[in-house]
């Protein structure tokens, strides 16, 4: 057994504190990385928190996590000792079913074992995530990471890179199109580098218009300042595809009112009720589509980190020690991060 | 001018009272069709009754409307006088736009021009629909009629008829797909008999195991109950495709839950809010889809009634007389009425 130090909530409520486990020795087919990087994901903190419910303690957060090959099975093919690796929201799936058979393992009929809060695939130990040092993850769901990108902030493109990314290809966007991010968060933000990187002409949608100068930094080539009304029926019909990734549940037709006819706009951030509610006359006048799209499969998941070498896209971070992440979860509440916190794992030995 | 006898609304809570107005003569681009038949679309209710508010009166409703052709102007080449014709929501649209172009006029930029309930175009007159024994409309808006289809049952294709066939066709449903039609109305039992016609293996999904028997008659290869929840989640992800044709707001997310990975639900019939409302978890888990689709071009309308006729498909009627327009109304609020009322225009005249 790996001795594996990390931060754990015990409840819903108290702080995050340190936690002592014991992570499986590999076995054939597994990888153990020592994790030297993990982000801060908006959903650790619904999850630590129960928000959504059901969350079970002791409870290591963290799916946006990098590290270093500590060994390999004697199976294992991708990855030797000192390799780069990263694992994301996923540890494991049936790896049978029709959507584990399309590589869309996030889709797994009997539901895919998240990396936290979540039982290990077949047991009953508890599935500990990247708020920690050291992980043991099967091959299957460990990625390559590229040697050119700084490590630190390739971490949360294991979930906000990824779950951006694989929308915009799965309905093509790309050159000659407009494309609207809504959203200036840690998945906005990657999705517009994504977009840009794409050749689409991006139009960040945000409530804030001090994020502005940001949002085109970040590689939009315009802003539309949602709550703005004479903007918005400026824009009206105006985007054939549309990336929301606002995090909570919010009214969707005044961006619905911003597709073309045919257009999508895809949901990936909010999970919860969409209130005030949807108007079908808001899809029916035009025949707009309201889709969503979570995270990504594993063969994306590389495709995007690959994807993230070949065009130098890393996440905008700020770092935090491990002894940091309560006050880091108090700023997310205030939305004070740009964009993304990432655990230095170095610190957890402090 | 033309002396028109028809039934109006004049205001939304009288009964439809008998109207006599004038129509245009027919310029050189009209037809002037004497109306044989009108549909009951449950929307005439809706408008007549000022349910979606900015309601014009008088109202001439009626957008399902047969007639034969009594009159053509000196440039109309599709149709001379006798030939059966029809006409449907749509009287004009601007023609021009990129939506228009596209042979979706329903779409257009400066919004099409509904056939009643809104202003001729560029006039202050009021359109006045298809509860009348005469209509003049430019030739586009008016489509041929298949002769071996019985005139009466023909009606209801105009509306219900192209709202259901569109979206089947646009989202490529035939052979070789489980396809489920939710609800079964006016709408609903013209989407069975596309989806049936079209190859597809046909799921009819209402809340009335009463309709179980009639539902098979109309090519229901299942019936679904929804109110039955073991049997809702036996067929958990199993859709690609879902045509919802339920009138009112209600809970899609039940129904999401029936669509497999990359499904899409198409509403038709629900204009107003979604209550309870839309959770995304219901999308983002599949990456599913909502989409709307509202009745069709013209162009698909006349595809629609020439599919219509090589498949010998009308819609199930009862006819009433024009007399009998207000207690069909409150028969089609109770949901009596299988599946749509058709007005004799021969009675317009006792």
């Amino acid at each position: 057994m790996i001795k594996t130090r990390g931060y754990a909530a015990h409840d819903a409520t108290s702080p995050l504190v340190p936690f002592e486990f014991e992570r499986r020795d590999p076995g054939p087919r597994d990888v153990h990385i020592e994790i030297l990087f993990c982000g801060i994901c908006h959903s650790d903190l619904h999850q630590a928190r129960n928000d959504w419910h059901g969350s079970l303690y002791p409870m290591v957060p963290g799916h946006e996590i990098v590290g270093r090959v500590a060994a390999v099975g004697s199976q294992v093919k991708k990855f030797k000792v000192g390799d780069l690796a990263g694992v994301g929201c996923m540890i494991d799936s049936c790896r049978t079913c029709a959507p584990c058979s399309r590589d869309l393992e996030q889709y797994c009929v009997e539901g895919a074992t998240w990396t936290y809060n979540d039982h290990e695939r077949g047991s009953e130990r508890l599935a500990f995530g990247g708020y920690s040092d050291h992980i043991v993850v099967e091959e299957r769901f460990v990625v390559r990471v590229p040697a050119n990108l700084d490590l630190r902030a390739v971490a949360p493109l294991l979930c906000a890179g990824i779950t951006t990314y694989s929308p915009l290809m799965h309905w093509k966007v790309g050159k000659g199109q407009r494309v609207g991010v809504i959203g200036l968060g840690g998945l906005g933000h990657m999705g517009i580098k994504f977009a840009h990187a794409l050749g689409a002409h991006v139009v960040a949608i945000t409530t804030s218009p001090g994020k502005s100068a940001d949002a085109h930094r970040l590689g939009a080539d315009e802003v539309l300042i949602s709550r703005d009304e004479a903007a918005m029926a400026a824009q009206a019909r105006s985007f054939q595809f549309l990336l929301n990734t606002v995090p909570n549940g919010h009214d969707l037709n005044p961006y619905a009112a911003l597709l073309d006819v045919d257009g999508t706009m895809v949901l990936v951030g909010a999970l919860t009720e969409l209130m005030p509610p949807l108007r079908g006359s808001s899809v029916i006048g035009g025949r707009k589509s309201i889709a969503g799209s979570g995270i990504g499969g594993m063969r994306e998941t590389q495709e995007m980190l690959d994807f993230c070498g070949a065009h130098s896209i890393v996440a905008d971070i700020e770092m935090v020690s491990a002894s940091g992440i309560n006050a880091a979860y108090e700023r997310m509440l205030r939305n004070d991060v740009k964009y993304r916190f990432v655990i230095d794992a170095a610190t957890l030995k402090e």
